[in-house]
């Protein structure tokens, strides 16, 4: 039986005309990174599985992780996610590294997820964090981060949102308000991870069980508030000034950094399973075809904990490329088909006139040109046929006439023009080749 | 306890300090690709184990892949090289694309491999195939690709080498010389790989197991070649021309393409356990402390077999990362430390001041200079000392005198010097830091 030519369940094949799409993204995003002064790093493929039971969340250990045995006993997995190996590079280096520590990186990670729209097992993730910032300034950084990278493809408020919450927020209600144990602060996490995706009888009877009478409806009250205004007063009504302190100068921080315009105040965005630990939030597409999460992130106090290290406070952001992609297809910010870099295309008719298309080859490569030399001989009508598939930009024809000429004429694809070349004047190749 | 900080045996983490040099190697890999008008693709990081099975050595598969099942009972296995991959790619595509195709990639590759210098579990390898050129022009392309690759870190024929032979030679001595069937092949093939790393006594020894008396000789004689005149010597004494014709024109386009300075003709490169079929290769340093191969390649004639496919000749080459870096390093063509592309650093002395550095922060940015604002107020001595360590060209430090001004200072850390910007001046900027 022949092998199958698919790939493996819920991952992709990137051929060129994709792969130039990712690039695409990718550069872009590294291009405002660098421009916020975040450093690239990288880690390995794999971890030990120790390190994602001590930070993660079990049920991505136990359901989502690709996990496995190795040949010397050690239990390793493939990184489902940045963010713990972020934390053991940062425990190795932080005492010398000078603060804020600003970092990126582009990793692929996989989880083993049921594939569907916008989620699939194996997917490139832009991750960018910043260590031991003041207070609140960090968060602001991040959300700016993200912002810029979403404005540079074209997007604004009009097409995506931050919705926004903080831990300690969610924390002191359940602690001194609800006064409930850690087990049910749990079960209540998950609840609200699914609030807005059902109804308000459902919600409420999912409630029911943990929560009754004023506990309940004080908690339905917190999980409707709909603006910044509308916590501020919550806070106010409730007399939770004291333990939301941090939070409230955030949201006037969001005024100056020109962020307000993007943010939302969301109740229902906890992050419940992670080691967020201040603010969180999740950028949303506004399409309402696509209503789905682009990125996450929130502020961590302890990720260098499990390595007996000292607290140093974290935020950081996490964008897959699936839903990315999708979001900017979908508002037509990136082209479909992205042409590859081909400049000339240089064909010999026979034999004899290889060693003259090599000479032009080379010498349009040295000047920094990408010029393919079609690998074998080849007639008029081939050539061109075969440069306009492959999206170059200029033709080079080479045959008998041409083997004594010093002056050889380039032709403009596009433009259906003509001119005459010697290899001094190759340098202009560039101009009379960019369509304009 | 603690959780150990330190990756994963044989994997390597990424700081920005080595990301950046990673990143420098990469980027020069790419754009030579490019002016030769390669196509970047890049699969998944699984791949079915079976894909593995049907095209590689069983040595691979059993001593050397990282394979496992997973939730849904697939026998999978994270890709030890990317051929396998490729191929099914091209499987999927190559009835419809136009020929020559010329497409490369970088990916992680893992293998479970006792880590040592040059070799380690974790690595990423540069991959470059062209598929359906004419006979022998493939192979010349991809060395001309290596060869400019390498020079163009800077390295020349004193300091790489391409040792190179014809499978189709071995195949012949084996068939028609030798007449031994294909298990003692394969033996041999593992004696030959061992041939210059013992001496000629054992090397004699090792052989006269399978063969004796003349057969010994003769095959002794071909393992001592050198040159590819004495490889033609060789053919014409034992009347092997036939089978040989395509090698000898190999060689002499060797000549025409300005590659015979960087090869040598080496019998005892045979790539055994792979699945090449005419000419193989390997690029050597030449660097005394670091006999190693750099990359390795050959041409395929039967790799889209396993998918019931038509033949579609082939040739390629793969460079790993961990041994190219020793290379640069070893001759000095890559710098020990890579600057990080920072700009500026923009630093506020007290909390008013802020909104101003805010504002300058931004504007740079959007000339798309890589701008850092510090997160936290800040003495000029510690902004001073915090630009220098992160690698800043620059400093614009905004205290109270500054908040009512338009003209701001810029220093310029290296020279020493500094400069009064407004904000309509700033696009004069990158041009006062460039520190020429």
């Amino acid at each position: 039986m022949a092998l199958s030519k698919q790939p493996y369940r819920g991952t992709r094949d990137f051929f060129p005309i994709q792969m130039r799409q990712r690039e695409f993204i990718f550069e872009q995003i590294t291009k405002t990174a660098h421009n916020f002064c975040f450093e690239s790093y990288d880690g390995p493929l794999l971890e030990e599985v120790d390190l994602y039971l001590a930070k993660s969340g079990e049920e991505l250990i136990n359901e989502q992780i690709y996990s496995f045995v190795d040949r010397g006993d050690r239990k390793v997995a493939i990184r489902p996610e940045m963010t713990p190996t972020l934390a053991r590079m940062v425990a190795q280096i932080h005492r010398e590294f000078p603060k804020p520590i600003r970092w990126f990186s582009i990793p692929n990670l996989m989880r083993y997820e049921k594939p569907q729209k916008g989620r699939l097992r194996e997917h490139w993730q832009f991750n960018a964090d910043i260590f031991g910032a003041e207070k609140n300034l960090g968060e602001c950084e991040i959300l700016k981060l993200i912002v810029s990278i979403l404005k540079s493809f074209g997007a604004n408020q009009n097409h995506f949102e931050i919705l926004l919450n903080d831990r300690r927020i969610v924390e002191v209600i359940f602690k001194s308000k609800l006064q409930i144990d850690t087990g049910t602060q749990y079960k209540i996490y998950k609840i609200i991870d699914k609030a807005k995706k059902v109804s308000a009888d459902a919600l409420d009877k999912m409630l029911s069980e943990y929560l009754q009478g004023d506990k309940k409806d004080f908690f339905l009250e917190y999980l409707n508030l709909k603006s910044f205004n509308e916590i501020s007063l919550f806070i106010k009504k409730y007399k939770l000034e004291d333990e939301t302190q941090d939070f409230l100068s955030f949201v006037s921080l969001l005024k100056s950094w020109d962020l307000e315009t993007y943010c939302l105040y969301d109740p229902t965005i906890v992050r419940g399973l992670d080691y967020y630990t201040g603010i969180v939030f999740e950028v949303f597409d506004k399409n309402p075809e696509n209503r789905r999460a682009l990125c996450g992130g929130g502020a961590y106090d302890n990720l260098l904990q499990i390595f007996n290290e000292d607290p140093l406070p974290g935020v950081g952001v996490g964008m897959g490329d699936v839903t990315l992609t999708d979001f900017l297809l979908g508002h037509k910010f990136i082209p479909e088909i992205i042409q590859p870099p081909f400049d000339l295309l240089v064909a010999y008719m026979n034999q004899t006139a290889q060693l003259k298309a090599l000479e032009w080859t080379d010498h349009c490569r040295k000047l920094n040109l990408n010029v393919e030399l079609l690998l074998g001989e080849a007639r008029p009508k081939k050539a061109f046929s075969y440069a306009e598939k492959k999206g170059h930009k200029g033709v080079l024809l080479i045959g008998e006439n041409e083997l004594d000429q010093t002056e050889l004429v380039i032709k403009n694809l596009k433009l259906r023009t003509e001119k005459k070349f010697t290899l001094k004047s190759l340098d202009e190749l560039k101009g009379f080749l960019c369509n304009q």
